[in-house]
Formats: C-alpha cells, sequence, structure tokens
C-alpha cells in the first residue's frame, strides 16, 4: 500500500500519529517559510505543511496541480482550522514527500464549479469524473443499484442474466445490430428490454426475477436519452397487479430510507383518467397542487367570447399568490404556451384583487359575476393569478395547460429537487389511437393484461378498455412502470385482433413466445424501473447525463473514445459486409 | 397472490391449516379412489390428494403433465411419509382446483435425468430451465454474484457501469462490432473488457473500482467458450501486488463460506516457473500431487536409448498404487498422449512392483540399477506406475506430461469436483515469444508492470523478464487474473519499445490512454474474474453453460430464439450497408 491513511479520515484525535497519504494536489499555497498543498483522493482533502529548508519544501514547491504525491509525516493540530473540511482541524508535517507522478495541467479546473465548458468536460471526461460533485453521483448509484439487489435478494428474487445478443424485437423502436462473421448475412439485435426473456423465465417456473441491466435503442436522441442505458427489470409470477404495486412499492421506500433517510410514506394512487383530467398528464409532478378547473360550463352559459364558446375544453389553473405577475412576465407565459412544441394559440389570465374582485383578459366579454364564479370554482383568493386555455381538442389543451402548469412551478420554486411526492398512476388504457399508423396501438404492450371487468368493451370499445398496467411517478417523472401479462391464450389472440393483426402476422410476430405460453404459463407480471432517471432524481440532477460514467452525446457518440469509428477492411471481409458509397 | 404459501414450506406443524398452492404438476398418480399429483414451484414439490367424488377429482384427473394449478384445501400427515422431500411428511387435501393454464406435454421429461438431447433442450430453453438441477445452477450464480458485490462494498469498491457501445481494442481479440446509423460508415465495439475504462476510472481516483460486466468475444468458439461471457472486473490504486492478492484472497474466502460453508486456508503462491516445472502448467490442478520429476541427468549418465539420449527434457510422473494398470490400459494412455492434440511420440513406463523390483517399457536399455535410481528420484513405492515423457523442447514436453498427469488424476479419482484446491500462480513473464509473429508478445497485456528489480533485464535479456502479474487457480482452472500496470510514462515506452513498437505505433495503438495519464496517474492494478467458470467450478459443472441461462452454441446461435436472423432491408439502408452476394 502507498498509504496508511486515506485522505478524509484524520481527526484531532490522531494527532501525534505518524501518517502515509496518497493523493492528487487540489492546491499549493506557498506562505512565507511555509509552503501548504490540499491532498485530495477520493475520501476527502487533507492539509500538507511543509517547513521551508527540507527537502520535501523543495519538493512540494515544485508540484503542480493535480501532481500525484505520497507523503509521509505526523498529523499535527492546526493552528488557523477549517471548520468546512472533517479534516479541517489537523494537518501534517510533512517529513517526506515522493512524486508519484507529475501531471499536465488540467484543460479545466476540478472543483465543483469548473471553468470547462460541457464539450471540454466530455472530451476528457477521466479529468470532469475528478470532481466530487460528479463523482458524488457515481457513488450515489453504486448505492442505490446495491441496496435494490439487497432488497430484491430479501425478496426471494434471482437476478439472472439474460443474453446481450438476441434477435429483432417485434413491434419495438429501432434495434441496434451486429452482424454475425460465424453466420454471414445473419445480425444479432441488442435487447431493447428482456422484456420476452424474463417471460419465458417466468414460464421456466423462476417465479421472481429481477436484473440491473443494459437496454439498447436506435433513437434519434432527444435531450435526455441515451442510446444505451439501464434497467432494474422485475418479474413476479402467480400475482395480481396489487401484489406488484405492494413489492415495489417496499422497494422505493427501501431506496428513500437507506439512501436519503426519508420515511416515505404510502404511496397514493391515482387514475390515468384522473391524472389526465387533473394534471394533463400521465406523470404529474405533484410536489406541488395547482390542479386543473374545468370551467367550460361557467363559461358556456355566457356567451360572448368566441373562442371560449368554440372551445370543447375550457381549463384553468390557480397559482396562489402570483397575482403580483407583471404584465411582461404574463405575456412571458403567453409566449411560452405558444412555442410551437406546445402549441396553445392564447393564455387568458385573471387576477384576484386584495377587495376579492377578479381582473382578467377578458372583461370585455364577461361580468365580473362569471369570472367571479370562476374564481370560486378555482378556489383562488386574493392575490391569486389565474391562467386558462382553451381549445376544440380537450387532451391536446390539457397537454398544453399542464406544460403551463410545471413552468408556473418552477417559477414560483414549487418543484424543489430536495423534496420527493411519489405516486402510482394506474388504470393505464389498453390502446392508443395512432394518427400515423391509423389504427390502435397498445399503449404499454401487446402482453399486457386488460382489467377482467373490461374485457367484455373488447368488442364494443376497445378504446375505453383499462389494462392492468401502471406507472411509479416521482416528481414528475416516470421512473418505473409495467403490467400484468396476459397468460390466457384466447384472451390474447382476442388482444392482437383487436390491434389489427391476422392471426398469421400474431403468429409471425410474437409466435414464439406465445408457442412457449402452450407450455404451461403461470400468471405473471412485472415492471422496469428506468436507473438512470431513478438515480438523478435521487442525485437532484437535470440530466441522467451526470450519473452516467461514460456517456454518449446527442449524436450518439463517445467523444472521449473516439467511438464509433472506422474499422478495418479485414473486419469488414470477414463480416462480409460493406460499407455503401455515398 | 395465487397462493397462501409455496410448495416448498409446508411441514408437519401446519396440519390443519386451510391453504392454497399454485405450481405446475410434476406427476399424477391414480390409485383406486384417490388421485396424488406432486405440484412443483421453484422452492419444492407438495403432495396435492384428491377424493373420488369430489370436483376438484374430476379436474385433477384431467390434468396433465406441467399444467398449472391453484389448489386449495387443508395440509393433512401423510400415511406414507416421504423422507426425500422436505415436505414429505405431509399433503393437501385438496377441496378446490382451478387450472390456471393447461401445458401441451414438453418434448423431454422435467427430470434431473432429462431423456431430451442437448439440442433439444437448447431449442426449449424454457422448459430445460424448470429442471432443478438447471435452476440451482442459475440460483448458486445469483448468490455468488451477490456475495461479490457484498463484500466488494464492505471494502469500499464502488460499482461503476461501463459502456458497451464503445470502440476496437488494440492488440486485442476480434470485436463484435455494431454499425452507427447516426454516423454512417463508423461502427461501435462490443468491449472485450472494460481494460482501458477502469485504469481511466483509476486516474479519475475513483481508487477502488469493480463491476460485473458482460465482455464480448468473436472468437471461433471452443468448447467451452461463449462469445459474451461474464467478468468480476476489479482495479484499485495505490496498491501494490501483495495488496491485490490479500484483497480477493479475502473475497475468494467470503464466497467459499458463505456459499459452500467452506473454511478456505491461506492460498499458497507458486511462481510460474515452479508451476510450468511441477505440472507442466500455469494453471496447476493441485488437488492431487503427481509432480513431475525430471529425469535427464539420471538417464543421460546412462546413454543407450536413443530417444532419451537425445531429448533435452526428460520428465516423470508417478501414479501411487496403478502398477495393477494392464497392458491395454497403459496402451490407451500411449495413444491418448500421441493424440494430435498432444502430440507426444511416445510413452515410457515402470512398474514398481511388491518386491520393490522395477519393469518397465525400456529394460533392455537400462540396467535394474538405473530404472531403480529414477524410481527412488520419484519416491516411488511398491505398487506404483511411472509415466515418463521426453523431448527435445522442455516445454512443449511438460505440457504434454501436464496432459497426462490430468488424465491418471481423472481415471484415478483423484479430481473430486466436491474438493477445492485453491491457489495463486505469481511471477508470470512479461512476455512470450510469438510463432506466428516471430516478435515477443504481452503474456498479459501492455500495460502490465514488470518486476521491478528485473527492469534492467528489460536491456539484456528480455524474454527473462517477469511480470507483477498473477492469477488465481482453482481446481485446475484460472477463475482470475490480472495485473499491476505501469504508471510510468518512461516505463511504459520502453515496453512498448521491447514490443517492436515504434513510438508512432505505440502512439497510434495506445495513444489515448497514455495521454491520459499524463494528467496523473495513480499507482494501480486490478483483476477480473470469469463469473461462468467461477460459479461453474462452485458448482461442480463440467462446462459453463450450464450455469448461463440463455447460452449459445458453438456456431454462436441461440437456437431458441433464432438469433442471430435476417434483417429487413429497410434496416441495411438506414445504416448504410449491404451484405456481400456469395
Amino acid at each position: 500500500m502507498y498509504r496508511t491513511k486515506t485522505c478524509g479520515e484524520l481527526r484531532l484525535a490522531d494527532v501525534n500519529q505518524t501518517v502515509t497519504l496518497a493523493g492528487w494536489v487540489q492546491r499549493i499555497r506557498k506562505m512565507g517559510g511555509m509552503t501548504f498543498i490540499d491532498l485530495r483522493d477520493r475520501y476527502g482533502i487533507t492539509q500538507l505543511a511543509f517547513n521551508q529548508g527540507t527537502e520535501a519544501f523543495e519538493k512540494a514547491n515544485s508540484a503542480g496541480r493535480e501532481y500525484v504525491l505520497q507523503a509521509t509525516g505526523k498529523v499535527i493540530e492546526r493552528q488557523s482550522k477549517n471548520p468546512q473540511l472533517p479534516t479541517g482541524e489537523i494537518e501534517i508535517e510533512v517529513s517526506e514527500l515522493r512524486v508519484l507522478n507529475p501531471a499536465l495541467t488540467p484543460p479545466f479546473t476540478i472543483e465543483d464549479e469548473s471553468d470547462g465548458g460541457d464539450d471540454l468536460r466530455m472530451k476528457y471526461r477521466y479529468l470532469d469524473l475528478r470532481r466530487n460533485c460528479v463523482r458524488k453521483n457515481l457513488e450515489l448509484r453504486h448505492k442505490m443499484a446495491f441496496e435494490v439487489r439487497r432488497y430484491l435478494d430479501q425478496q426471494g428474487f434471482l437476478e439472472v442474466e439474460t443474453p446481450v445478443l438476441v434477435n429483432s424485437t417485434p413491434e419495438g423502436a429501432r434495434d441496434f445490430v451486429v452482424p454475425s462473421r460465424m453466420n454471414p448475412g445473419q445480425f444479432y439485435a441488442l435487447p431493447q428490454s428482456p422484456q420476452i426473456l424474463k417471460q419465458l423465465l417466468m414460464v421456466s417456473g423462476f417465479d421472481r426475477y429481477f436484473q440491473i441491466v443494459k437496454c439498447f435503442r436506435d433513437e434519434d436522441l432527444r435531450a435526455d436519452r441515451q442510446p444505451e442505458f439501464t434497467q432494474i427489470d422485475c418479474e413476479m409470477s402467480f400475482v395480481e397487479q396489487e401484489d406488484i404495486l405492494q413489492m415495489f412499492e417496499g422497494m422505493s421506500r427501501h431506496l428513500f430510507k437507506t439512501i436519503l433517510g426519508i420515511d416515505l410514506p404510502a404511496l397514493p394512487r391515482m387514475t390515468w383518467a384522473d391524472a389526465m383530467k387533473y394534471y394533463g398528464s400521465d406523470k404529474p409532478d405533484t410536489r406541488f397542487g395547482m390542479r386543473f378547473v374545468e370551467l367550460q360550463d361557467i363559461f358556456h352559459a355566457h356567451p360572448g367570447f368566441s373562442v371560449f364558446d368554440q372551445a370543447a375544453y375550457i381549463g384553468g389553473i390557480c397559482a396562489k399568490g402570483a397575482a403580483s405577475y407583471t404584465r411582461k412576465q404574463i405575456d412571458q407565459l403567453t409566449e411560452y404556451v405558444r412555442r410551437p412544441q406546445i402549441g396553445a394559440k392564447g393564455m387568458v389570465y385573471a387576477r384576484v384583487e386584495q377587495d376579492g374582485s377578479v381582473k382578467s383578459s377578458v372583461d370585455k366579454f364577461y361580468g365580473p359575476e362569471v369570472l367571479g364564479e370562476a374564481a370560486k370554482a378555482m378556489e383562488a383568493e386574493a392575490g391569486d393569478l389565474i391562467l386558462i386555455l382553451s381549445g376544440e381538442d380537450a387532451m391536446k389543451t390539457r397537454k398544453q395547460l399542464s406544460e403551463l402548469r410545471l413552468e408556473m412551478g418552477r417559477q414560483l420554486g414549487l418543484r424543489d429537487p430536495k423534496k420527493f411526492s411519489c405516486l402510482w398512476v394506474i388504470d393505464f388504457p389498453m390502446y392508443e389511437w395512432s394518427d400515423e399508423e391509423q389504427r390502435l396501438m397498445a399503449m404499454h404492450h401487446p402482453f399486457t393484461s386488460p382489467k377482467p371487468e373490461d374485457i367484455p368493451l373488447l368488442d364494443t370499445d376497445p378504446a375505453s378498455v383499462r389494462a392492468n398496467a401502471y406507472d411509479m411517478v416521482i416528481n414528475g417523472v416516470e421512473v418505473g412502470g409495467g403490467s400484468i401479462r396476459i397468460h390466457d391464450a384466447q384472451l390474447q389472440e382476442k388482444i392482437f385482433e383487436v390491434l389489427g393483426f391476422t392471426p398469421e402476422q400474431a403468429q409471425q410476430k410474437f409466435g414464439f413466445l406465445m408457442n412457449a405460453f402452450k407450455y404451461g404459463a403461470p400468471p405473471h407480471g412485472g415492471l422496469a424501473y428506468g436507473l438512470d432517471r431513478f438515480v438523478s432524481l435521487f442525485a437532484g440532477l437535470d440530466s441522467i447525463r451526470d450519473c452516467i460514467a461514460f456517456p454518449k452525446n446527442n449524436q450518439g457518440k463517445d467523444v472521449m473514445l473516439g467511438a464509433p469509428g472506422v474499422i478495418d477492411q479485414v473486419q469488414l471481409d470477414e463480416l462480409q459486409i460493406d460499407i455503401r458509397k455515398k
């Protein structure tokens, strides 16, 4: 060992011990006859002191930032203590210093607030990872993954590794593929999820399966997507929805308790229909209220304002205490909802004044009693600001209003990353209409079980059929989701029929799993969490990128490694493939 | 939940309870007015009893093997108990039976000794996994991986996930590659190991890293290789070889204790030179002795037998108590060592008779005193069989003798899979000569550190330089290996020079890591275990395949999934690649 102690552990009680530390130079201060070095390792920072006239002093003075040093000396009490540091009461009077490795000056400062831009830090990710704030996220990730395993192991789950070289997923997103040299012209696919394999493990009688596993999707990358991401993938046999909700509510409670020290209350459950009605989102951020209130009945009773008169849906949110918003701020909100990504045509607002009267942007169309009625429906009080959107398509308008609500929550400081609000969203619809495909598509996946009581609706009104599907939502982020699967062959055929597959198409796409089910499939269900998102929530990060050691940018590139890259002609020859000329 | 108890937990103490079980039909016995079903789940088997005249009786009689049933009834004491089963003292008097799913008759029996051949079982792997003996291996794998994580977590290691989509490895085996759609003409490579990334994490100050991680090699598959395999990959900073040996000896001890209940003694250490000298192998099976004794001095002092006279090496092993081997058995051994895979020209044998005299196949060339001298050197006693190989190339002959030794050990029952013998093999050579490349190659990898005392030999006799490299060997299997890495830039340059790289070539191949090292690399080292092999050793398996849930065959195919397979033209178009016509 190059050290007897780490840089994070020495305290006043250790004074007079002779110790050896090893680490990196965080900073050097030269003060007259003394030189001080802050030596850093993963565990902390310890101050080294060097007295003029010693050999160590000369060496210390010639060292630079990020040099790797080994220092031996006596622990002494510091004269000017640093209460910010756990080791701040002591320093090492160094008698022997060894430069283990010199260092070029890093291209950006190794500090929590670095001067390096994103691109530079990604190129030198191995230096970026030296920053305390980045490394902490990966320590958290380790801890969370470990606690997930501990909990699931205690509950009798077996972690089973499923293969990475598999075949293409029917009905999924785009796969990454791997040409097979031994089987020319054929390709493996990288898994988008181990969905089919975990269902097979249930057929195998594994009873309780999980895996923390890399998954892959070759999609155009939105801001917070990675081509490879990690799932906590779980499946259980002989269970109903309630069993799964209980089991994984327990897992979340375990994580909140062991990692954050928070006693998570029982998770509220909200139907998908209510989530859409009150929040315009299937992943509502419930850290704050500001629930939607539908106002079309009130305004339609007093026609006059053509926008509202023609709207199928009029919904408002009440921003507490925001009546002081200036005209400019309100104009900015209007601009915000009119951005093409959101697409609202306009916004109506109303302030509740101190005297209780309501001043709105539609005063010329409605008398004070109408606006008062609306304010009352919204439980708005003096000092509140009411914001209203309307439209012909209720679902679209709700989604616009959801964006406005989230923005108002942000502006009013109601989305504190240190505060957590978790819930289950349940009773998702089985199907959603695809404008693109002009047919009903499975909202979750085609093996999702409908609610038994809704099965008769498959024939009469399939779009209204609810599924035994559920998402866990924390702070407006879907961290996990799953469903009870269909284990009954006849019901499965019916579901495929509603999806518009002929029996032949169904057999071609899903035959493999359906055949396996014929050998005795147990009732089963499961869910998967996105580990990257789960960790970034716990870390209070905006992006999943900072909890991934070596992330890719949104061209799918690892700029540090230079991946992807060109490969040798020899390899193309072996694989018997050619790259097309442009 | 579809059950209140599992099929493995009911005992006499539970008699009179009403319970619900769910599982698969292992077997059905109809005996006059009673029908019995053995119901199986992951946790065990419980007997269900059905009385004639009940509805449940009728249902039970119409069920078949592997049907999925749910049974409710009263726990009663069995009349004829089955001491083989933990649940053998009780049975369930079933009052209500529900067929959760019928099952086709499986194509082979779901028993420890199945009637299904390998190919059939692999095609229906999801049914093969129902067999108790197969599932047990995967339960063991889960447990071992979990205990590895528990130990390393306690020792302050962080599990860090490294990317799967990386770039090609210099100097490695053949990579699997993944065409990048977003970067046409470019390819990702799947990692052969996270070697470079884990060394970067040391540069980042992560101090102690591990990962249980999938690795990939596109090699022609030998009997016990898989294109994707799992490593326990580890790296530590500020350590010397001794620290790593201690740490991972501790891990092995933890696994042996927690998984097998075995107190592993301190691991003996054997130099690579001794391993080759005494066992002809860098992974000696030390469950038994039969160490090599060199006999060239004895025989060369009495010339006459031209084969021995011309041999640079003559080595013997002594098989205790095997003097009773028949001529036919000895001929078979001679055939064995003459197989092309082993390549010996012939074998000399000698029996030590009950009267102490030695009878050999070379009696006409050597007097009894010479053979007696050889027998004495080998510490052979009455009843022992001596087997001798000779050759012009000592190393090659040792390897042949090693094969013979292992075969004799097998025949004499000295290789009990339930007995474990572990050791460290240390002091590997830095380089080995490649006939193919006509140059020295790195035996471990080019970042391996030489022993400091051997550094001067780099100039004078590089082939004799020993490395700070080590393997953990159990029962003749290399389960893990690693090295201390070079952190000194000048020494690294020297090593590349010996490998025959110009500075430009070295920069081109390894520049990325060397550049990272310039920013302050700590002394570091590590190792990696093959999890598949480790588990198969613990399970006493001959092949790693049985401890992998969904293995590939030796054409690299998953016959169950049908991977690899053809992909759509659309996808080839998106990737801008073409498959060559034959």
